[in-house]
């Protein structure tokens, strides 16, 4: 496993990035991105976003779960890729447990909403950048 | 064809972005991010990118050149997607055309050094988000 001041660097990352780069397997096999805002997240093993059931985004996990998460802050030269599988959560007690105020700009329906859903991004490994070093690991 | 005003703001986000978010098809079809810098840019159907010839990424645009770039700025909250294909360029004609003083920190042979080479994207289409309004076109 990587060393302490590496993670603390990584977790910096992670916690410093508001728009999180979203990747995900699109129309004839084409690589596809798309900021998206971290609603929650456990370590790095865990993400959850808000998204539109509707969006291309949506219907390309509903298809291909592969997915890569990037993190990366330009001053620093450093960034995170994180590989692993994104589902689709439709339920309403998950919905209604993300739900923040605000929201109904984008699912005027409210929380049960059902053009709204959560993304939920599970990590298997991990490639952080660091000037000019790399370091793979697994994420468990 | 995109109004006048949106291709402005598109040209605009593309001269602004050093840091390119490239990405490719890696192992077991997962998709793969990574920044990189822009050498040279053609409006918005080509731009290329030195590399690594050892890197991941080489390795990977010659297995599968699928790929895309994702141009993204926070605090306007915009971001253009183009997708399209990736070449990689070894000949030394072109790793001469596009050699740059400083680089032999990278490649330490210099402009022949067989471990650099060019990567050349040129693309198929664009996806261009603004607020929340969206703008699909090809690029001709």
């Amino acid at each position: 496993m990587l060393d302490e001041k590496i993670m603390k660097e990584i977790y910096e990352l992670v916690e410093d990035t508001r728009d999180i780069i979203v990747c995900s397997i699109g129309e004839q096999g084409y690589p596809n991105a798309k900021a998206m805002f971290k609603v929650a997240h456990d370590g790095l093993k865990t993400f959850y976003f808000s998204t539109n059931v509707s969006s291309n985004r949506t219907q390309q996990f509903m298809k291909n779960s592969k997915a890569c998460l990037y993190f990366f802050e330009s001053k620093k030269i450093n960034g995170l890729m994180l590989i692993g599988d994104m589902e689709i959560l439709l339920d309403n007690e998950t919905k209604q447990n993300f739900w923040q105020d605000g929201w109904e700009m984008y699912y005027p329906l409210g929380a049960t909403d059902p053009d709204y859903c959560i993304a939920k991004f599970t990590s298997i490994s991990g490639n952080y950048y660091n000037s000019l070093k790399k370091y793979i690991f697994r994420v468990e």
